[in-house]
């Protein structure tokens, strides 16, 4: 199973692994799921197998296959896939048997929350590299919200392996299907599973997934870190605006057919004070209100941190009294396509709002 | 998919389904889902491409590969396949492609019920010979309770496909997982799905299937249609005894778990009047009960069938006032081991009895 990857200049060392997961909680959104559990599981990876190679779409050569690999079902997958011992193995050598080649690289489907760090940590159990892309350059609930179905390219098989060692594969006419039978394995077999989709080559690779997204959430992640001001910092290296700085004066959340829903008020103090924003959310934040106006919304990205660490809160962790600043930026422009929009603007959300680009042409 | 099979002398022809259908619902033994929509998929499959080859065990060659294709979920499955084109050679396919081989034959997964009717129509669409076998020689309700399993022999990988177009390959540790994985995917699927696991060749099949029972099942069947003494006629040919004929006085059914559980009670008539039967039954007629004594238990084989007609009664069809007869006959041999009964004898259906061979050495 050990295969060679030796090319690339960067790699994902030990040190980086902190930052991967401070840096991706900021790009959940407030979703995405802790990254905590995650970011353990790759420090002992890395601390057993060594630093990863961080390969770009343009290293990639006629050889290599690349396989997005993911986290399905309870928010906690991350710290039990540390005591299912070859799991992520058998998962890789199914996909190799069905793909009927090597595969010689991962990538994570979402880069934000923990589907973003655990890649790391298989790709260094496996010996293989990972790719510095993902799917969506944020979270996103569903399987469809996916670059790759923005671009066209048709997911062949998923593979999914669980805890007590079955092994399955899916062909699928579209990825709804694919969500529903994968999520239905996934109970079965008790609410945890690894996952394999969608592979990927230097031909189809190319303009269907968001590229250097694993550098940024490093890059984000050791800013925040290590700043004296983090949320200035953070906010300077994503390129991202201050929206608000305040205290949370009411929570809204509901449980809705497994998603959070709700909202959160934040009432400015400082110098934002008279001012009250509404942060609107299902799982990930949404929209931003101010005075009955849109300030920005999905697929544009939205992140409540901490005042004063500067750390992601994620929605259902948020709480009255909270001393937080909203950040907000401009997402990849694959998203602010008609058929990006179509599969992740507010419209499929369920709001009845026209989507107004954030930041146009200044904050990115 | 059109694949060759012109080995073997016999064949299942048009004039054979109706007896099949009758056949296989005597060896139902109460269960096995209605055979009717099945018997008609069969004929206009057969009416279309003619008759199927029917192989013996002794048959298999070594470029032979059989395996066994079933429906799964609601038991109107077999009037809902006549409208899902491709699907039978969608998985087909895609067995062949997880096999590495071409599949020559395929095999009822149980006589009993409309599972043991449809694969001839099945045969008849992919061009394939049907083996003159199958892996319970009655209905059983789960998975487990399959020859194969009293075998040793291990099911691999087993393929579904949906109606929509969906197919499947799980990988399971065992074949209670596969069983509860296929039934998520079945659900997901929409209720239902059409299945194929176990690949069998000539070196492994013999030993680990029932084998004869479909000629045997079309055998009784016309027996069936053609006695004047219909029951008797049955009877006769199955070397099953009459363990009573009279009326159904009681029946008390619930539904439990996806299983329909209780008993019925019939009052003798004519040389059996004053005699009362109780028939235990979960899907299936396992335990028959005559004075607090048991006079037959699964896995030998108990079905109730019309007293005029001599078709059988399926347990949900049951009606106070029927006048039927009590059919007992002896299972095959390799249920009666010691991994036979303990994966289908009584005490696997919770009954806390000994298992008593029926009609040991005179029977069968």
């Amino acid at each position: 199973m050990a295969h060679d990857t030796l090319r690339g200049e960067r790699t994902v060392s030990r040190d980086d692994v902190a930052a991967l997961a401070a840096g991706a909680a900021i790009f959940g959104t407030g979703g995405g799921g802790a990254v905590y559990t995650s970011q353990l599981a790759v420090e002992v990876a890395l601390d057993e197998h060594g630093p990863v190679r961080l390969l770009t779409v343009d290293e990639l050569g006629p050889d290599d296959a690349v396989i997005i690999m993911s986290g399905m079902g309870a928010p906690t997958v991350g710290i039990e896939m540390l005591t299912a011992v070859g799991q992520v193995e058998r998962l890789l050598e199914e996909a190799e048997r069905i793909a009927g080649r090597r595969i010689t690289a991962i990538m994570a489907a979402e880069i934000g929350g923990s589907n973003g760090v655990a890649p790391v940590g298989w790709a260094a159990r496996l010996g293989v590299a990972v790719l510095d892309a993902d799917g969506m350059g944020r979270a996103f609930p569903e399987a469809t919200m996916i670059s790759m179905n923005v671009a066209g390219i048709p997911c062949e098989f998923a593979v999914m392996a669980d805890v007590v060692g079955n092994v399955s594969t899916i062909r699928s006419i579209d990825l709804s299907w694919l969500e529903r039978q994968a999520r239905a394995l996934t109970v079965a077999s008790g609410g945890l599973c690894l996952g394999a989709h969608y592979l990927l080559t230097s031909e189809t690779a190319p303009g269907a997934v968001i590229e250097g997204t694993v550098s940024r959430a490093i890059e984000v992640g050791h800013a925040l870190l290590s700043a004296a001001e983090p949320v200035t910092g953070v906010a300077e290296t994503l390129g991202a605006s201050v929206l608000i700085r305040g205290k949370i004066i009411d929570v809204e959340q509901r449980t809705e057919g497994g998603f959070v829903r709700g909202s959160v008020t934040i009432a400015g103090t400082g110098d934002d004070r008279d001012r009250l924003q509404r942060v609107e959310l299902q799982n990930e934040n949404l929209v931003v209100i101010e005075d009955g106006e849109v300030l920005v919304s999905v697929p544009d990205l939205v992140t409540i941190v901490d005042a004063e660490t500067g750390h992601a809160i994620s929605t259902e962790l948020l709480r009255f009294g909270q001393r937080v600043a909203v950040l907000a930026w401009a997402c990849d422009p694959l998203w602010r396509t008609e058929r990006g929009l179509e599969l992740a603007g507010p419209q499929a959300f369920g709001y009845d709002i026209p989507y107004v680009p954030f930041g146009e042409g200044e904050k990115r």
